[in-house]
């Protein structure tokens, strides 16, 4: 789901290097610059248009899908006076959320995490840079991504994110991040419910390896989230100046929907470890029934069986003429047989009556 | 019992949408003024009455059941100067406890949790607004509330209650909601003890589902009680001055029974634990029983039969007139029977002795 | 061992109600007076006496035993000022113990435990009002206390306790509760050490029941010893002056015996997880055990009872006449059965052996 | 190892009370004396001599092995202004160690570990009282202390223990009881290891309760070690001065190795519940084998034993002269025998073959 | 894979003793001197040469490879007034990162951990000594170490980080050294996800043993990560001015580093619990499969074995001459033998559908 880059060792801080699979993800870069009035909307291909902004009084929205064009991000740095170690971040993917305060600017990673068309969890690390009227994002694949419903919003000309600075936009791109786990944490519950449900009823297959995989899942995902919390909470305690006091009121919301999300992550998790306990305590449950079974039948008929062994023994009655009468005598009297078979009736309801007292019948 | 509405990704925030069964909770709307010498009480049909009653010297007590009407929320907003995020939380029902100050009111998230008349858990999420001089309740449903003691000790002319400001009945509703978590839990608590009762005279069924299923009911009630307390302690701690220092040592009453809750809830899940532990480790000790019976039946009457079964071989004693005189000899002894059977004997009660001091009888 | 008394959700706070078994507990109240120099004891029979010595520049230390007449309470809060939380707390016995800074006066709840005369655990909830020369203790029941070893300390004439105030006595009643906190576990402690000494002897019944129980009381104590520790921490921080610089040096005292029982609670719940455990994986060995004797012995025996039982089998030699040579030509050589009981020993030493590799035997 | 002393509910504090092994623990008192230039060093047989060092520029090491006169205590109590609470602390053996501050002087109490001349674990309490200018140092026995090279270290003319103060001689003492934890350790250790190479190979003995042993002495140890660095980090951060700046530098050292040790004991618990798991483990690997093997040998040859008891049946053929064609048929076929066979052994093929497949074999 | 080696109790604190293997390492001293504009790097084999470089302007990098003679530690000590504790702790190896400040110089011990060119695991400690324009490290060997890039940056004229003073490049060594550990910790989970793959595949051998071990390794390697994250962070609010601000900008990414490290750890440990867990189960799962079997094939042979040997008893159908009608008429049945071959089925037949009913087929 998600594949992270480890750092070089020994490698000088900062430095951009391609990544392997560059060429798959040529950066698209689209420009959004707005206030209440006007809204500008272009892609920009050749990277000198990536002129700074600083002094823009309009807010401006790069977003850049693709990672694949290390001269984009140096354009970007030199034009928005972004730290390397910042950069080097954005390439480094599959990060720990987190945020950083440099001098003019605050930067943001953050994990994606949807379910696409085809309901398959996908990941993806979201960087951002937001300044004082700039906000830079940069993701890396174009195929998809879990900020167009924002954009809707800037576009519709009513809209309560166009009366807003940068920190807003931030905020809303954050928050529609963190309300995307929610479908993918559904989806999780509901393939658990029915795990649960088929528990119940009668454990076909052992779902053990599905609970594994699931709470695999769950950790990562728990992993993500958790420094989410610690971000938007840095930001709500921020002191720059960057995040207004309005904005914050709206990002403690997305706080209390990171809450959530961990309670349900957790829940999920306890879920998940009940229903392995079950499945296990019901297998070893089981076990016992099965042992009592098979106790239950030897020990009835193992006896018998040896008894009715002993009248199959052979030996001889008569040897040369001479009468042998210890031989054997049961087997010479006219009610021997039906002596027998009672005998070993009895035997058999007493045992019955035993392990009934017993409970193991 | 609890059913949890989520944010859907890249809404605005702020924005009411009705809620898909709207139609079924149309909003029942009743008003309740009073102060030392006066007490009016109302309902409300048309939500234009719901004038603003910031100026009113005396307390308003707004209640609400049902929220299927978002225009009333939308009124309330206006009247009152509610923030939208604090209204699209009163409709996003199953949300943790929480506190948050406004400017000049607090909201607060509860959960109630009853036992209805049949006995069965119910739970509904109720949201307050504590101005000055007013208190604004929400709740999901009309059936019941937990808020009835409470009307009954206004309606009392001499009650404590009516000496006292909004922030008072704030704390004596929030007191109502907590103290109905204890009969719940004590009937949860009756179950468990007869689980265990049962578990000591004689495991009939499984009880590993029953105690599965208290384990994540207790866990959903911690999860709201925990937040509760927490609640409290900010309220106590406050320093806007909705809250009076008389009010706060109310508050720190209701703040022991959280603690005190959250107490039980913890015992009863460690009992659940320890029940397991115990129902598990019996199932194990059981087997071993079951085995040990299996084993000393088999391991005394499987070579038994392997003899018997010698006996019971059809070696000739002559072929063709001549003897074989090695074959089976001891079929043709006078004494070869009773000394078979004596052997077999003595071979099966030197099984019971080591049996025996194995411990195993 | 302790009796939860659960608030009634919805009742008014600080409404005194008498309990069901009222008229079982009488209260006996006894009034002792003492400064340096005088002693002055006597039983209390009439309310009107409990006059406050709010002025009386004498330590007042007024004990009731029974609480089962709430208007001595009711005077005792008029007289003394106590606030009706608190008295009602005094009423709802078995609460978490804890501190309370009210106007005037400290308010303690601890829980006494101890041995009967039957060797028996019991449970009582003692609540003090420490003022600045008065305490005011308050039992469940007459019949035994923890505090006689104090009042002798005071009768004597020359005991230290004479010098010091209210603080004083106080400290020293909870030190004697704390301390009896000790013959306790150390039962516990010995009961323990005994169901060891048989786990490696050999364990006869099954102790799973016994470490569970023990296991909950020890739960049930560190509930009732952490909050202690926790509010004689909170004196020896308070600031009202009502506890000495010099008190403080013997809560000091206490507190650490606080934490040492905490200690050997903790101790104490190792040492039962760790037998619990201990047994659990000998029951599991001495099924593995079990199973290998089943398992050699089957193993050797059956297949031997097979090839007897091939002997066994009727096929005709001669049929109307017609020899049929290839029915069974072993049971005609003259040393058939010898071929075959060889045969079938050097089987069995084969799997002997290899059941000895295996270390099975 | 450790044995500990509870107090006696309802006692006053304070008051030292004879042990009840008093005459076999008399004191032996060994005094030195000493700065830069000088050193004197002597046993004081007459308690008299204990004359106050408060006001001798030298500093004064009084040792005092043995607990067994408390008169002793007395006259070191009123000669030092000792308080009588600690004094009390120094008889109650078996103490959590910890740091006080009186005035005038810090209490310490800490508790040696050692091995002895026969490799065993013993452990003794040490109490000690540091002044401005003198270290009272009390054990409970005399027959080994880990004290032996701090003395050497004094006698040496040039150590530099003699240029520096008490307070550096506390951090001498301390520093020798912390280090001498790590040779009891590292014997622990060994043992772990030999029981984990043991399992590697093949388990003799089942190793479950050497583990729980063990496990059980770190507990204890742990008990003593992570209080013993509280007691150095309160030592540390004192401000009474009693403690200089320069010896804080050594004590930060000595905390690091309490640190360390607390590591040491964390990994081995470590290792050992991974011993236990280990070991666990292996045993339901190896009852699973164990069953492997009955199963595949029961299924082979309990259906064979039945077909071939099926041709041992003596249903008769002819019956008065009539012929009974349908009793048997089989038995009366030239090829019966040879075909039955075959058949069997075919079936035994099946199975094998099916239990291969399965990984059974 | 480290050797710590503990201090000897009782010694005085502070004396460097020569290692036994000092004579194996024998130490290699390279000196490296730069700024911006000049390098000079050479060996040093007279330790008079390590003349104190604290005057000098251009950065000192001395590192000594091997610990071998401690005549080279004590004239450091000398030369860079090193406290003789952090030279005790340099030949101290295998001891919990730190840093210490001392005056004019920080101290740190960081634990170097990388594989070496045979893919083992080796680790080594460092210790550095970061003064103004100096820093000293000490490595116990002198094999390889994780330093050589660093050596090449600094020979690059070019490199950042000869425009850094020597803080920057204890940053550069400290973050080399956190960087190696990403190779170490991926081999490990390389090696886990090939577990995982035999697991779901089919387990051939019990990888409990492979599991037991890695989780060793993960406890050992957080164990001295985590330190090292509390290193970096004590260097980021360091107060002495040795770390400019321009490096604790690197430092925080280093940080970084650490806590992602920590994370991998942690979720290798949580992915090794999960699979042993996972094995664990299907152990559990197979017993019980294979009960089945045994159960389902003992219960339909044993009761049809019985009845075949029941047919096979020798009982007399004539004692001279006398009839004997009641012994075994069913012999004598012209259908008997088909009768109970048909019997039997049914009753095969019919235990098989009720194994079926109970889903153990």
């Amino acid at each position: 789901m998600f594949k992270t880059r480890y750092p070089i060792p020994g490698e000088p801080p900062g430095v951009l290097k391609p990544r392997p699979d560059a060429a798959e993800h040529a950066p698209v870069i689209t420009l959004i610059e707005y206030d209440r009035a006007h809204l500008e909307e272009h892609t920009i291909t050749n990277r000198d248009e990536l002129v700074s902004c600083l002094d823009n009084p309009r807010i401006t929205w790069i977003n850049i899908d693709g990672l694949g064009d290390i001269d984009v991000l140096k354009t970007l740095g030199s034009q928005f006076n972004l730290h390397p170690l910042a950069l080097e971040d954005v390439l480094a993917t599959g990060q720990r959320p987190k945020l950083e305060q440099y001098d003019g600017y605050l930067f943001i990673i953050a994990q994606m995490l949807y379910l696409n068309e085809q309901k398959q969890m996908c990941g993806e690390q979201v960087s951002m840079f937001l300044g004082k009227n700039f906000l830079i994002t940069l993701q890396e694949e174009g195929d998809f991504d879990v900020f167009e419903p924002v954009r809707a919003r800037i576009r519709a000309a009513n809209g309560a994110i166009r009366k807003q600075g940068a920190d807003y936009l931030a905020y809303a791109l954050l928050d529609s991040i963190v309300d995307h786990y929610y479908p993918v944490l559904e989806s999780i519950g509901v393939s658990i419910d029915q795990i649960e449900d088929e528990l119940v009823d009668a454990p076909k297959a052992s779902p053990v390896g599905d609970l594994h995989r699931y709470k695999k899942t769950l950790t990562q995902i728990r992993r993500f989230i958790w420094p989410v919390r610690d971000l938007i909470n840095a930001m709500l305690h921020e002191e720059t100046g960057l995040v207004t006091k309005g904005t914050k009121v709206y990002l403690r919301d997305c706080y209390d929907h990171t809450v959530q999300l961990m309670d349900l992550v957790e829940t999920y998790r306890d879920v998940l470890s009940g229903l392995m306990e079950l499945y296990l305590s019901s297998v070893g449950i089981r076990t016992n029934e099965i042992m009592k079974v098979l106790t239950v039948i030897s020990s009835i008929f193992i006896p018998l069986t040896f008894i009715v062994g002993v009248y199959g023994m052979n030996f001889a009655r008569e040897v040369d003429g001479k009468k042998l009468p210890w031989n054997m005598p049961e087997l010479y009297q006219p009610w021997g047989y039906v002596t027998v078979m009672l005998l070993m009736l009895a035997l058999a309801v007493l045992q019955l009556v035993y392990f009934k007292r017993r409970r193991w019948l």
